[in-house]
Protein backbone atom coordinates (compact mmCIF):
# COMPACT_ATOMS: atom_id res chain seq x y z
CA UNK A 1 0.00 0.00 0.00
CA UNK A 2 0.83 3.24 -0.72
CA UNK A 3 2.15 5.27 2.63
CA UNK A 4 1.67 9.42 2.49
CA UNK A 5 4.02 11.48 4.66
CA UNK A 6 2.31 14.75 5.57
CA UNK A 7 4.57 17.29 4.56
CA UNK A 8 2.71 20.18 5.67
CA UNK A 9 4.58 21.14 8.97
CA UNK A 10 7.83 22.41 7.26
CA UNK A 11 9.23 25.99 8.11
CA UNK A 12 9.57 26.91 4.06
CA UNK A 13 5.65 27.25 4.81
CA UNK A 14 5.15 30.82 5.76
CA UNK A 15 2.31 29.65 8.05
CA UNK A 16 4.46 27.12 9.84
CA UNK A 17 7.61 29.19 10.52
CA UNK A 18 5.79 32.10 11.86
CA UNK A 19 3.39 29.38 14.11
CA UNK A 20 6.84 28.68 15.14
CA UNK A 21 8.65 31.43 15.65
CA UNK A 22 5.64 32.64 18.33
CA UNK A 23 5.92 28.99 19.86
CA UNK A 24 2.12 28.42 18.45
CA UNK A 25 2.14 25.06 19.61
CA UNK A 26 -1.90 24.77 18.99
CA UNK A 27 -1.72 25.66 15.10
CA UNK A 28 1.13 23.19 14.60
CA UNK A 29 -0.85 20.68 16.56
CA UNK A 30 -3.81 21.59 14.78
CA UNK A 31 -2.05 20.69 11.41
CA UNK A 32 -0.56 17.36 12.81
CA UNK A 33 -4.38 16.47 13.58
CA UNK A 34 -5.69 17.46 10.19
CA UNK A 35 -3.13 15.71 8.60
CA UNK A 36 -3.64 12.36 10.75
CA UNK A 37 -7.43 12.64 10.17
CA UNK A 38 -6.75 13.15 6.17
CA UNK A 39 -4.55 9.74 6.10
CA UNK A 40 -1.23 10.42 6.79
CA UNK A 41 0.82 7.91 7.91
CA UNK A 42 4.07 9.85 9.17
CA UNK A 43 4.29 13.33 9.62
CA UNK A 44 7.04 15.16 8.12
CA UNK A 45 9.06 17.92 10.89
CA UNK A 46 11.15 20.18 8.96
CA UNK A 47 12.65 23.21 10.13
CA UNK A 48 15.57 23.70 7.50
CA UNK A 49 15.34 27.25 7.07
CA UNK A 50 15.36 27.86 10.84
CA UNK A 51 19.66 28.85 10.11
CA UNK A 52 21.32 28.74 14.09
CA UNK A 53 18.10 27.42 15.30
CA UNK A 54 17.10 24.71 13.56
CA UNK A 55 18.01 21.89 16.55
CA UNK A 56 16.20 23.76 19.40
CA UNK A 57 13.17 24.44 16.39
CA UNK A 58 13.53 20.16 15.94
CA UNK A 59 12.98 19.91 19.70
CA UNK A 60 10.17 21.87 19.86
CA UNK A 61 8.14 20.78 17.51
CA UNK A 62 8.51 17.15 17.85
CA UNK A 63 7.46 17.53 21.21
CA UNK A 64 4.46 20.19 20.38
CA UNK A 65 3.33 17.21 17.40
CA UNK A 66 3.60 14.59 19.92
CA UNK A 67 1.24 15.86 22.88
CA UNK A 68 -1.88 15.18 20.02
CA UNK A 69 -0.44 12.25 17.92
CA UNK A 70 0.83 8.84 17.76
CA UNK A 71 1.73 8.73 14.40
CA UNK A 72 5.20 8.54 13.55
CA UNK A 73 7.45 11.27 12.83
CA UNK A 74 9.66 11.71 9.34
CA UNK A 75 12.53 14.07 10.80
CA UNK A 76 13.91 16.00 8.22
CA UNK A 77 16.68 17.44 7.63
CA UNK A 78 20.66 17.05 5.63
CA UNK A 79 21.93 17.96 9.15
CA UNK A 80 22.97 14.94 11.65
CA UNK A 81 22.40 17.50 14.17
CA UNK A 82 18.81 18.19 13.76
CA UNK A 83 18.10 14.34 12.98
CA UNK A 84 19.55 13.09 15.70
CA UNK A 85 17.78 16.26 17.66
CA UNK A 86 14.33 15.33 16.66
CA UNK A 87 15.33 11.31 16.63
CA UNK A 88 16.29 11.07 20.17
CA UNK A 89 12.56 12.87 20.91
CA UNK A 90 10.54 10.30 18.78
CA UNK A 91 8.36 7.83 20.85
CA UNK A 92 7.74 6.01 17.68
CA UNK A 93 9.40 2.61 17.48
CA UNK A 94 10.19 2.89 13.77
CA UNK A 95 10.49 6.93 13.20
CA UNK A 96 11.76 7.61 9.51
CA UNK A 97 14.52 9.96 8.54
CA UNK A 98 14.03 12.22 5.74
CA UNK A 99 17.08 11.09 4.41
CA UNK A 100 20.55 10.13 2.95
CA UNK A 101 22.70 10.86 -0.06
CA UNK A 102 24.62 8.78 -2.05
CA UNK A 103 27.29 11.89 -1.16
CA UNK A 104 30.09 10.55 0.59
CA UNK A 105 29.81 13.17 3.45
CA UNK A 106 26.22 13.44 4.33
CA UNK A 107 26.24 9.26 3.57
CA UNK A 108 29.15 8.94 6.75
CA UNK A 109 27.03 11.33 9.25
CA UNK A 110 23.54 9.86 8.82
CA UNK A 111 24.28 6.59 7.85
CA UNK A 112 24.90 5.33 11.88
CA UNK A 113 21.73 7.14 12.94
CA UNK A 114 19.47 4.65 11.09
CA UNK A 115 20.48 1.74 12.83
CA UNK A 116 20.77 3.06 16.38
CA UNK A 117 17.17 4.19 16.02
CA UNK A 118 16.06 1.65 14.08
CA UNK A 119 14.53 4.36 11.36
CA UNK A 120 13.16 4.03 7.89
CA UNK A 121 15.27 5.88 5.59
CA UNK A 122 14.51 7.83 2.94
CA UNK A 123 17.56 7.57 0.19
CA UNK A 124 17.71 10.01 -2.26
CA UNK A 125 18.76 9.71 -5.86
CA UNK A 126 22.24 12.01 -5.34
CA UNK A 127 25.44 11.35 -5.64
CA UNK A 128 29.42 13.40 -5.19
CA UNK A 129 29.05 13.89 -8.95
CA UNK A 130 25.66 16.10 -8.94
CA UNK A 131 21.93 15.10 -9.83
CA UNK A 132 20.71 12.46 -12.03
CA UNK A 133 20.09 12.96 -15.66
CA UNK A 134 19.00 9.88 -16.98
CA UNK A 135 16.70 6.78 -15.46
CA UNK A 136 20.24 5.11 -15.90
CA UNK A 137 21.43 7.56 -13.52
CA UNK A 138 19.33 6.72 -10.71
CA UNK A 139 19.61 3.60 -10.87
CA UNK A 140 23.37 3.54 -10.75
CA UNK A 141 23.11 5.87 -7.35
CA UNK A 142 20.35 3.43 -6.35
CA UNK A 143 22.34 0.38 -6.34
CA UNK A 144 25.20 2.12 -4.69
CA UNK A 145 22.82 3.55 -1.78
CA UNK A 146 21.30 0.58 -1.65
CA UNK A 147 24.38 -2.01 -1.71
CA UNK A 148 25.99 0.60 1.43
CA UNK A 149 22.93 0.66 3.33
CA UNK A 150 22.59 -3.24 3.27
CA UNK A 151 26.46 -3.19 4.72
CA UNK A 152 25.50 -1.66 7.63
CA UNK A 153 22.44 -4.24 8.36
CA UNK A 154 19.99 -2.22 6.90
CA UNK A 155 16.81 -4.46 4.96
CA UNK A 156 15.76 -2.96 1.57
CA UNK A 157 12.25 -2.70 3.27
CA UNK A 158 12.91 -0.32 5.73
CA UNK A 159 14.91 1.94 2.62
CA UNK A 160 12.34 4.22 0.33
CA UNK A 161 14.43 5.39 -2.34
CA UNK A 162 13.51 8.89 -3.72
CA UNK A 163 14.43 8.90 -7.73
CA UNK A 164 14.88 12.87 -7.11
CA UNK A 165 12.40 14.67 -9.30
CA UNK A 166 13.43 17.85 -11.91
CA UNK A 167 11.36 20.22 -13.55
CA UNK A 168 10.13 18.86 -16.63
CA UNK A 169 10.63 22.56 -17.74
CA UNK A 170 13.97 22.49 -16.99
CA UNK A 171 14.46 19.19 -19.04
CA UNK A 172 11.66 17.35 -21.23
CA UNK A 173 13.13 14.05 -20.71
CA UNK A 174 12.39 14.36 -17.02
CA UNK A 175 9.41 13.51 -16.39
CA UNK A 176 10.06 10.18 -18.31
CA UNK A 177 13.31 9.49 -17.02
CA UNK A 178 11.96 9.14 -13.05
CA UNK A 179 8.96 7.24 -14.42
CA UNK A 180 11.73 4.67 -16.48
CA UNK A 181 13.61 4.96 -12.88
CA UNK A 182 10.84 3.74 -11.39
CA UNK A 183 10.34 0.22 -13.13
CA UNK A 184 13.86 -0.03 -13.45
CA UNK A 185 14.69 0.05 -9.41
CA UNK A 186 11.50 -1.76 -8.63
CA UNK A 187 12.52 -5.00 -10.93
CA UNK A 188 16.00 -5.10 -9.60
CA UNK A 189 15.29 -4.45 -5.99
CA UNK A 190 11.60 -5.34 -5.74
CA UNK A 191 11.77 -4.93 -1.92
CA UNK A 192 12.56 -1.77 -2.28
CA UNK A 193 10.23 1.32 -1.10
CA UNK A 194 9.55 4.44 -2.87
CA UNK A 195 9.39 8.30 -1.64
CA UNK A 196 9.25 11.32 -3.04
CA UNK A 197 7.71 14.92 -3.43
CA UNK A 198 5.87 16.09 -6.35
CA UNK A 199 5.83 19.92 -6.82
CA UNK A 200 9.89 20.05 -8.24
CA UNK A 201 7.79 18.22 -11.65
CA UNK A 202 5.43 21.30 -12.28
CA UNK A 203 8.21 23.89 -11.47
CA UNK A 204 7.38 26.97 -13.58
CA UNK A 205 4.37 25.77 -15.66
CA UNK A 206 0.93 26.51 -15.14
CA UNK A 207 -1.58 24.67 -13.21
CA UNK A 208 1.08 23.15 -11.13
CA UNK A 209 -1.37 21.17 -8.39
CA UNK A 210 -2.77 19.41 -11.58
CA UNK A 211 0.32 17.93 -13.31
CA UNK A 212 1.62 17.00 -9.81
CA UNK A 213 -1.63 14.54 -9.19
CA UNK A 214 -1.15 13.29 -12.34
CA UNK A 215 2.60 12.61 -12.38
CA UNK A 216 1.61 11.18 -8.68
CA UNK A 217 -0.76 8.99 -10.55
CA UNK A 218 1.65 8.01 -13.12
CA UNK A 219 4.48 7.08 -10.65
CA UNK A 220 2.55 5.09 -8.95
CA UNK A 221 1.41 2.67 -12.30
CA UNK A 222 5.20 2.60 -12.42
CA UNK A 223 5.37 1.05 -8.86
CA UNK A 224 5.52 3.74 -6.79
CA UNK A 225 4.97 3.54 -3.05
CA UNK A 226 5.29 6.51 -1.26
CA UNK A 227 4.39 10.60 -1.44
CA UNK A 228 5.25 13.30 1.09
CA UNK A 229 2.40 15.46 0.43
CA UNK A 230 -0.15 17.63 1.36
CA UNK A 231 -2.96 14.83 2.85
CA UNK A 232 -5.81 17.43 3.57
CA UNK A 233 -6.12 18.31 -0.18
CA UNK A 234 -8.71 16.33 -0.91
CA UNK A 235 -8.00 16.46 -4.93
CA UNK A 236 -4.61 14.84 -4.40
CA UNK A 237 -5.85 12.15 -1.86
CA UNK A 238 -8.86 11.58 -4.14
CA UNK A 239 -6.77 10.76 -7.41
CA UNK A 240 -4.14 8.61 -4.91
CA UNK A 241 -7.32 6.67 -3.94
CA UNK A 242 -8.33 5.69 -7.70
CA UNK A 243 -4.71 5.45 -8.81
CA UNK A 244 -4.26 2.69 -5.91
CA UNK A 245 -7.70 1.08 -7.62
CA UNK A 246 -6.31 0.82 -10.78
CA UNK A 247 -3.12 -0.20 -9.86
CA UNK A 248 -4.72 -3.48 -8.17
CA UNK A 249 -3.93 -2.29 -4.83
CA UNK A 250 -7.77 -1.80 -3.51
CA UNK A 251 -9.42 -5.13 -2.48
CA UNK A 252 -12.91 -4.77 -3.79
CA UNK A 253 -12.47 -0.90 -4.58
CA UNK A 254 -13.46 -1.03 -0.77
CA UNK A 255 -10.73 2.13 -0.23
CA UNK A 256 -12.06 3.86 -2.65
CA UNK A 257 -15.74 3.82 -2.14
CA UNK A 258 -15.46 4.08 1.46
CA UNK A 259 -13.70 7.29 1.17
CA UNK A 260 -15.67 8.35 -1.47
CA UNK A 261 -18.87 7.77 1.03
CA UNK A 262 -17.15 9.31 3.91
CA UNK A 263 -17.13 12.73 1.17
CA UNK A 264 -13.61 12.84 1.77
CA UNK A 265 -12.37 12.86 -1.42
CA UNK A 266 -13.17 14.10 -4.99
CA UNK B 1 2.35 11.50 -30.44
CA UNK B 2 -0.88 10.80 -29.31
CA UNK B 3 -3.76 9.93 -31.64
CA UNK B 4 -7.36 11.11 -30.48
CA UNK B 5 -10.09 9.56 -32.34
CA UNK B 6 -13.53 11.44 -31.48
CA UNK B 7 -15.77 9.17 -30.23
CA UNK B 8 -18.43 11.18 -30.20
CA UNK B 9 -20.50 10.12 -33.48
CA UNK B 10 -22.00 6.77 -32.19
CA UNK B 11 -25.83 6.06 -32.30
CA UNK B 12 -25.36 4.52 -28.77
CA UNK B 13 -25.46 8.19 -27.84
CA UNK B 14 -29.16 9.10 -27.73
CA UNK B 15 -28.79 12.86 -28.85
CA UNK B 16 -26.60 10.94 -32.45
CA UNK B 17 -29.29 8.48 -32.68
CA UNK B 18 -32.06 10.88 -32.83
CA UNK B 19 -30.24 13.27 -35.01
CA UNK B 20 -29.37 10.14 -37.49
CA UNK B 21 -33.07 8.94 -37.32
CA UNK B 22 -34.25 12.41 -38.57
CA UNK B 23 -31.14 12.66 -40.89
CA UNK B 24 -29.70 16.24 -39.11
CA UNK B 25 -27.11 16.59 -40.87
CA UNK B 26 -26.77 20.06 -39.44
CA UNK B 27 -26.05 18.55 -36.13
CA UNK B 28 -23.76 15.41 -36.98
CA UNK B 29 -21.59 17.91 -39.02
CA UNK B 30 -21.52 20.50 -36.10
CA UNK B 31 -20.27 17.53 -33.58
CA UNK B 32 -18.11 16.88 -36.32
CA UNK B 33 -16.65 20.18 -36.69
CA UNK B 34 -16.53 20.61 -32.91
CA UNK B 35 -14.19 17.54 -32.77
CA UNK B 36 -11.45 18.69 -35.20
CA UNK B 37 -11.21 22.01 -33.88
CA UNK B 38 -10.96 20.14 -29.85
CA UNK B 39 -8.16 18.28 -31.56
CA UNK B 40 -8.93 14.77 -33.42
CA UNK B 41 -7.09 13.19 -35.33
CA UNK B 42 -9.69 10.79 -36.70
CA UNK B 43 -13.45 10.75 -36.12
CA UNK B 44 -15.06 7.98 -35.24
CA UNK B 45 -18.27 6.98 -37.13
CA UNK B 46 -20.21 3.70 -35.14
CA UNK B 47 -23.84 3.18 -35.83
CA UNK B 48 -24.00 -0.29 -34.74
CA UNK B 49 -27.37 0.29 -32.66
CA UNK B 50 -29.53 0.63 -35.96
CA UNK B 51 -30.38 -2.46 -36.52
CA UNK B 52 -31.08 -3.33 -39.66
CA UNK B 53 -30.53 -0.22 -41.07
CA UNK B 54 -26.60 0.30 -40.33
CA UNK B 55 -25.36 0.05 -43.65
CA UNK B 56 -27.48 2.78 -44.73
CA UNK B 57 -26.67 4.89 -42.36
CA UNK B 58 -22.79 4.57 -42.44
CA UNK B 59 -22.90 5.77 -45.78
CA UNK B 60 -25.36 8.31 -44.43
CA UNK B 61 -22.90 9.62 -41.87
CA UNK B 62 -19.81 9.37 -43.84
CA UNK B 63 -21.31 11.30 -46.53
CA UNK B 64 -22.73 14.18 -44.47
CA UNK B 65 -19.43 14.35 -42.33
CA UNK B 66 -17.02 14.79 -44.99
CA UNK B 67 -18.94 17.31 -46.50
CA UNK B 68 -17.38 19.35 -43.41
CA UNK B 69 -14.04 17.61 -42.37
CA UNK B 70 -11.18 16.41 -43.93
CA UNK B 71 -10.25 14.82 -40.80
CA UNK B 72 -9.78 10.67 -41.72
CA UNK B 73 -12.52 8.61 -40.27
CA UNK B 74 -12.50 5.53 -38.37
CA UNK B 75 -14.97 3.42 -39.58
CA UNK B 76 -16.50 1.59 -36.24
CA UNK B 77 -18.44 -1.39 -36.63
CA UNK B 78 -18.10 -5.43 -35.92
CA UNK B 79 -19.60 -5.73 -39.24
CA UNK B 80 -17.48 -6.17 -42.65
CA UNK B 81 -20.74 -4.91 -44.66
CA UNK B 82 -20.64 -1.64 -42.59
CA UNK B 83 -16.86 -1.45 -42.68
CA UNK B 84 -17.25 -1.87 -46.35
CA UNK B 85 -20.41 0.89 -46.97
CA UNK B 86 -17.79 3.32 -44.54
CA UNK B 87 -14.72 2.65 -45.91
CA UNK B 88 -15.96 2.67 -49.87
CA UNK B 89 -17.19 6.30 -49.73
CA UNK B 90 -14.63 7.31 -46.98
CA UNK B 91 -12.30 9.87 -49.20
CA UNK B 92 -8.82 9.43 -46.81
CA UNK B 93 -5.81 7.48 -48.21
CA UNK B 94 -5.78 5.93 -44.72
CA UNK B 95 -8.98 5.37 -43.05
CA UNK B 96 -8.88 3.33 -39.58
CA UNK B 97 -11.35 -0.06 -39.18
CA UNK B 98 -12.34 -0.61 -35.63
CA UNK B 99 -11.85 -3.21 -35.49
CA UNK B 100 -10.54 -6.63 -36.09
CA UNK B 101 -10.76 -9.38 -33.24
CA UNK B 102 -8.73 -12.71 -33.22
CA UNK B 103 -12.07 -14.73 -33.25
CA UNK B 104 -11.56 -16.56 -36.55
CA UNK B 105 -14.58 -16.02 -38.33
CA UNK B 106 -14.30 -11.89 -37.58
CA UNK B 107 -10.48 -11.87 -38.27
CA UNK B 108 -11.51 -13.98 -41.87
CA UNK B 109 -14.46 -11.08 -42.24
CA UNK B 110 -12.25 -8.09 -41.88
CA UNK B 111 -8.00 -8.75 -42.83
CA UNK B 112 -9.28 -8.36 -46.66
CA UNK B 113 -10.41 -4.82 -46.05
CA UNK B 114 -7.36 -4.08 -44.55
CA UNK B 115 -5.07 -3.55 -47.44
CA UNK B 116 -7.97 -3.31 -50.13
CA UNK B 117 -8.60 0.30 -48.17
CA UNK B 118 -5.22 1.06 -46.92
CA UNK B 119 -6.32 1.18 -43.69
CA UNK B 120 -4.95 1.39 -40.28
CA UNK B 121 -6.61 -1.03 -38.12
CA UNK B 122 -7.51 -1.17 -34.53
CA UNK B 123 -7.27 -4.96 -33.26
CA UNK B 124 -8.71 -5.90 -30.14
CA UNK B 125 -7.61 -8.27 -27.83
CA UNK B 126 -10.49 -10.69 -27.72
CA UNK B 127 -10.06 -14.96 -28.98
CA UNK B 128 -12.64 -17.11 -29.47
CA UNK B 129 -11.58 -18.56 -26.28
CA UNK B 130 -13.17 -14.91 -24.44
CA UNK B 131 -12.02 -12.08 -23.26
CA UNK B 132 -8.18 -11.65 -22.15
CA UNK B 133 -7.68 -11.85 -17.95
CA UNK B 134 -4.05 -11.10 -17.69
CA UNK B 135 -1.66 -8.76 -18.80
CA UNK B 136 -0.16 -12.70 -20.37
CA UNK B 137 -3.18 -13.31 -21.91
CA UNK B 138 -3.27 -9.75 -23.54
CA UNK B 139 0.39 -10.60 -25.03
CA UNK B 140 -0.24 -13.74 -25.95
CA UNK B 141 -3.59 -12.19 -28.38
CA UNK B 142 -1.89 -9.38 -29.34
CA UNK B 143 1.03 -11.98 -31.06
CA UNK B 144 -1.00 -13.60 -32.43
CA UNK B 145 -2.96 -10.64 -34.11
CA UNK B 146 0.54 -9.45 -34.96
CA UNK B 147 1.48 -12.60 -36.99
CA UNK B 148 -1.72 -12.77 -38.55
CA UNK B 149 -1.93 -9.37 -39.72
CA UNK B 150 1.98 -9.13 -40.86
CA UNK B 151 1.48 -12.56 -42.59
CA UNK B 152 -1.42 -10.59 -44.91
CA UNK B 153 1.59 -7.58 -45.08
CA UNK B 154 -0.02 -5.30 -42.81
CA UNK B 155 3.04 -2.91 -41.25
CA UNK B 156 3.51 -2.72 -37.33
CA UNK B 157 2.97 0.91 -37.75
CA UNK B 158 -1.00 0.05 -38.60
CA UNK B 159 -1.56 -1.83 -35.95
CA UNK B 160 -3.59 0.13 -33.04
CA UNK B 161 -3.67 -2.69 -30.64
CA UNK B 162 -6.55 -2.52 -27.89
CA UNK B 163 -5.59 -3.97 -24.82
CA UNK B 164 -9.55 -4.46 -23.51
CA UNK B 165 -9.83 -2.11 -20.86
CA UNK B 166 -12.39 -3.84 -18.54
CA UNK B 167 -14.05 -2.54 -15.40
CA UNK B 168 -11.92 -2.25 -11.83
CA UNK B 169 -15.14 -3.37 -10.15
CA UNK B 170 -15.32 -6.44 -11.54
CA UNK B 171 -11.91 -7.05 -10.74
CA UNK B 172 -9.66 -5.33 -8.76
CA UNK B 173 -6.68 -6.59 -11.01
CA UNK B 174 -8.07 -5.24 -14.12
CA UNK B 175 -6.59 -2.19 -13.83
CA UNK B 176 -2.64 -3.68 -13.14
CA UNK B 177 -2.72 -5.76 -15.80
CA UNK B 178 -3.81 -3.80 -18.65
CA UNK B 179 -0.97 -1.49 -17.38
CA UNK B 180 1.40 -3.93 -17.51
CA UNK B 181 0.12 -5.66 -20.92
CA UNK B 182 1.67 -1.88 -22.52
CA UNK B 183 4.02 -2.59 -21.27
CA UNK B 184 4.73 -5.98 -22.61
CA UNK B 185 3.15 -5.32 -25.54
CA UNK B 186 5.76 -2.54 -26.37
CA UNK B 187 8.48 -4.28 -25.63
CA UNK B 188 7.67 -7.41 -28.02
CA UNK B 189 6.78 -4.79 -30.68
CA UNK B 190 8.03 -1.01 -30.18
CA UNK B 191 6.70 -0.22 -33.25
CA UNK B 192 3.22 -1.54 -32.71
CA UNK B 193 0.42 1.50 -32.08
CA UNK B 194 -1.79 1.38 -28.95
CA UNK B 195 -5.75 2.34 -29.27
CA UNK B 196 -8.31 2.57 -26.56
CA UNK B 197 -11.78 3.41 -25.01
CA UNK B 198 -11.62 4.34 -21.63
CA UNK B 199 -15.06 4.23 -19.95
CA UNK B 200 -15.27 0.66 -19.21
CA UNK B 201 -12.47 0.98 -16.48
CA UNK B 202 -14.52 2.90 -14.27
CA UNK B 203 -18.11 1.12 -14.95
CA UNK B 204 -20.21 0.92 -11.98
CA UNK B 205 -18.03 3.30 -9.53
CA UNK B 206 -18.65 6.89 -8.47
CA UNK B 207 -16.69 9.69 -10.42
CA UNK B 208 -16.26 8.11 -13.65
CA UNK B 209 -14.97 11.01 -15.46
CA UNK B 210 -12.41 11.36 -12.96
CA UNK B 211 -11.06 7.40 -12.91
CA UNK B 212 -10.96 7.25 -17.08
CA UNK B 213 -8.99 10.50 -16.89
CA UNK B 214 -6.47 9.21 -14.57
CA UNK B 215 -6.55 5.53 -16.15
CA UNK B 216 -5.84 7.19 -19.20
CA UNK B 217 -2.61 9.15 -17.66
CA UNK B 218 -1.62 5.90 -16.27
CA UNK B 219 -1.32 3.65 -19.21
CA UNK B 220 0.34 7.22 -21.15
CA UNK B 221 3.29 6.30 -18.32
CA UNK B 222 3.12 2.56 -20.33
CA UNK B 223 3.25 3.40 -23.74
CA UNK B 224 -0.22 3.86 -24.45
CA UNK B 225 -0.25 6.35 -27.41
CA UNK B 226 -3.93 6.80 -28.97
CA UNK B 227 -7.33 6.28 -27.56
CA UNK B 228 -11.09 6.98 -28.29
CA UNK B 229 -12.67 9.52 -26.84
CA UNK B 230 -14.73 13.16 -26.48
CA UNK B 231 -11.77 16.01 -27.56
CA UNK B 232 -14.53 18.19 -26.46
CA UNK B 233 -14.07 17.33 -23.05
CA UNK B 234 -11.42 20.11 -21.59
CA UNK B 235 -10.48 18.09 -18.44
CA UNK B 236 -9.76 14.83 -20.10
CA UNK B 237 -7.87 17.04 -22.94
CA UNK B 238 -5.78 19.03 -20.21
CA UNK B 239 -4.48 15.43 -18.48
CA UNK B 240 -3.91 14.36 -22.03
CA UNK B 241 -1.69 17.54 -23.33
CA UNK B 242 0.02 17.23 -19.49
CA UNK B 243 0.66 13.76 -19.49
CA UNK B 244 2.10 13.79 -23.16
CA UNK B 245 4.38 16.55 -21.38
CA UNK B 246 5.37 14.11 -17.99
CA UNK B 247 6.07 11.12 -20.70
CA UNK B 248 8.78 13.12 -22.75
CA UNK B 249 6.67 13.83 -26.23
CA UNK B 250 6.07 17.42 -25.58
CA UNK B 251 9.81 19.29 -26.55
CA UNK B 252 10.00 22.49 -24.25
CA UNK B 253 6.39 21.81 -22.78
CA UNK B 254 5.46 23.73 -26.01
CA UNK B 255 2.23 21.82 -27.03
CA UNK B 256 0.46 22.18 -22.85
CA UNK B 257 1.79 25.57 -23.08
CA UNK B 258 0.39 26.48 -26.24
CA UNK B 259 -3.10 24.79 -25.23
CA UNK B 260 -3.14 26.56 -22.20
CA UNK B 261 -2.29 30.41 -23.85
CA UNK B 262 -4.80 29.30 -26.18
CA UNK B 263 -7.18 28.51 -22.96
CA UNK B 264 -8.43 25.39 -24.24
CA UNK B 265 -7.68 23.21 -21.74
CA UNK B 266 -7.99 23.04 -17.89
Amino acid sequence: MVVVVGELINTSRKVIREAVEKRDSDYIQQIAKAQEEAGANYLDINCGTMVGEEVAMMEWLVNAVQEVTNLPLCIDSPSSEALIAGLELSKSANPMINSITAEEKRLQSVLPLIKKYNAKIVALCIEDAGMPETAKDRLRIARDLVAKLEAEGISQQDIYLDPLIKPISAGDIYGREVLESIRLIKEAYPEVHFMCGLSNVSYSLPNRALINRLFMVQTMAMGMDGFILDPTNKDMMGALYIATALTGQDKYCRGYLKAHRKGLYA
